[in-house]
């Protein structure tokens, strides 16, 4: 561990106080000791702005960095420029304001020699922007696409569940917090749009205007599109796709049915998901919540740890953490043993004795012998190893036991 | 773009040129001009060292940087000690130099004031140590877990797929180069402890010592549970789990059923896929190759990248690409139409004119009209666009068509 004797604090500015900003000021207090651990220096709160309280200039003047989490392009734009040309490095979750003010916010900061960084902005706690970033950076991306408005993929997914229309699905997004009470960007696909010129100005390193990049909305798909995509096994997506087409490059947002066995296929919910294609990594897909509070801020502390890391640290252990042995799973159980009449009775009593709980079991006859197949709740895998070992004792037994672990369902 | 002129180069000094040393020599010289663009520095090959040839000392006195992919501990431990207590940083793909000597290691590197990267260690081209130690380096992780080894979940698919046997499938495994003539790294679990141990390191800041990983293979896996488990619902993969455990860690590898959902079951042939767990993230799942010579070796080259970045860059565009709007994609169409003879012919008629090919169709009657549904090949978007509007104009139309794009499964 770092010495933190006689260390500097890392002073952080806070822009906005919203949802993102209220997460990420608990979050900062509650992970001050990991950070200063991994950077050697500790964050604490400089100030924070909010529409009616603070004063940015005094804000700038006693911060070392600047985190902007207040949104919009009007006043985030001046202050992020202000903050750069001041020396302060950058954080920020603002869409927006990199995508219709990309280029001068890039080139304030090479002029400035500080850093920006904006991994919350596209795609939640998904570390795409740094994956494509830095570990793609000279990787010649074919195309990257995804799912990046976690509101549409809701309502999408439940559409297609429920058989009910997007106006009812939409009221149900409202009240669980999944759709905002003016769902108009998110499910026009103007969001969508916005994080995919992010993209693909990354990806291809070259200048995305916003309004370049076409944009298709979920509000008109009617639920018999839904039910009939599914006879054909088809399941619907809002798609964001960037890809070098013709010696260009096509950015746009439109809904997309994808086959079952694609990537995307399975991602439901509130979930974001991007795959990058290019012929070194054939493909690479990543996925996650698209966003929520205390996600969206552990995805700007990552960049504000990755700024104050400056070169990049080596790892290094802080603690010494015992190895558990014994630990609990549940278990798939194969046995082959005679037939008679009895004997899931006694299988199932050895199992019991060892407080071994059966979930399903399948028993199948096979001329003299049966196979019983079952599946056990979870238990301490020690308590199971004893059982199997009894079950192998039993005259009934045809062969060796076989178990195989199982994770449930349980997310 | 950063101007090259008068910029130093960057000397690498590669030892090992088997498959992935190879990918990386002609990686190195195919993305120079990228590499020079995002750092300022060209990378150029300082020296190769293999079995008969080439000097380690005279190598490592004309190279900046040491890429070590020889594998095995023995001399390459000795070697990368060399490199980094002489000032160079080293990128390396070996994860049983990582695992049986971590601890020494980041301590030399730590001393040294290097860096030590090993991105392409683990999971392959998936850029799950990057994320663990950046993006989530002061995030309280509670698990990792996911398939570390390509070779076994490609035996596994296939024995799913295909009912045959163990031996069987792994021989067709090596004939396709997804498993080596001698397997048994790979379907013992050793090879995904070996990477489980450097993941749980990372996750959870701790020593984790290989020798305390304990692993099952899948060698003893009959066809007989794959068919019962398919009755299930489950598919089988090799897991690797790192996790906290009653104040502790649980680090082990494990044949494991999962439960059609979970976001690994999907994980098919010689894929890799990782997924984190934190409160404050809730679960990011990573995908991708986990093996293959370029694969491998871009992953290299990222860490090769991220040594000669030093401090993170801000993004700058290198090139000007035109946005191309006219793509081609697949198409679902819906058509409420009269229901009368010949209705389709008429439709298909309108479609063909405009070159646009039917790939398949349902006709549903409904009353007096009937609605068909459609998918369409691959065409030009504006084609497209121009038979949708013909067909709009059609008699027999009594409502507006609707379509949606489509992604084929051609992957």
């Amino acid at each position: 561990m770092r010495s933190s004797e006689g260390s500097k604090p890392i002073r952080i500015g806070l822009l906005g106080r919203g949802t993102v900003g209220g997460a990420f000021a608990e979050l900062l207090v509650g992970r001050a000791d990991a950070v200063e651990a991994a950077t050697g220096r500790r964050p604490e709160l400089a100030g924070v702005l909010t529409r009616s309280e603070g004063d940015f200039g005094a804000i700038l003047e006693r911060s070392d960095l600047i985190v902007e989490l207040m949104g919009g392009t009007d006043p985030a734009r001046d202050f992020v420029v202000d903050a750069m040309r001041a020396g302060r490095p950058v954080v920020t979750a603002n869409k927006q304001l990199l995508a219709q003010h990309g280029d001068e916010l890039f080139g304030i900061a090479r002029e400035a020699g500080v850093q920006l960084r904006f991994e919350a902005a596209v795609a939640g706690v998904i570390p795409i922007v740094r994956t494509i970033q830095e570990s793609f950076g000279v990787t010649e991306v074919a195309k990257v696409f995804g799912i990046v408005n976690g509101t549409t993929n809701f309502i999408l997914s439940e559409m297609a569940a429920t058989g009910a229309g997007y106006d009812e699905v939409l009221a149900r997004a409202q009240e669980l917090g999944y759709a905002e009470a003016d769902p108009s960007d998110d499910v026009s696909g103007a969001d969508a749009a916005a994080k995919m010129a992010i993209l693909a100005r990354l990806a291809f390193h070259t200048p995305v205007n916003l309004s370049e990049v076409p944009y298709e909305g979920i509000e008109a798909i009617q639920p018999d599109d839904l039910a009939y995509a599914k006879e054909l096994g088809l399941s619907l997506k809002l798609l964001g796709v960037a890809e070098r087409r013709d010696g260009g490059i096509g950015v746009r947002v439109f809904p997309c049915f994808l086959y079952p066995g694609h990537p995307l296929a399975p991602i439901e919910g509130p979930f974001n998901a991007v795959m990058v294609e290019a012929p070194a990594i054939t493909e690479v897909t990543m996925s996650g919540p698209g966003a929520g509070g205390v996600q969206t801020a552990s995805a700007v502390l990552g960049d504000v740890v990755s700024i104050l890391a400056g070169e990049a640290p080596v790892h290094e252990t802080r603690v010494e953490l015992p190895i558990v042995a014994d630990v609990t799973s549940s278990f798939y159980l194969y046995l082959e043993v005679a037939d008679r009449p009895g004997v899931l009775a006694t299988v199932a009593t050895v199992l019991g004795d060892h407080d071994v709980s059966v979930k399903s079991v399948v028993q199948r006859g096979a001329g003299e012998d049966a196979r019983l197949v079952m599946v056990v709740h979870e238990c301490l895998e020690s308590r199971f190893a004893a059982a199997v070992a009894a079950l192998a004792e039993l005259d009934e037994m045809r062969a060796a036991p076989r178990s195989i672990h199982v994770i449930e369902k349980e997310f």
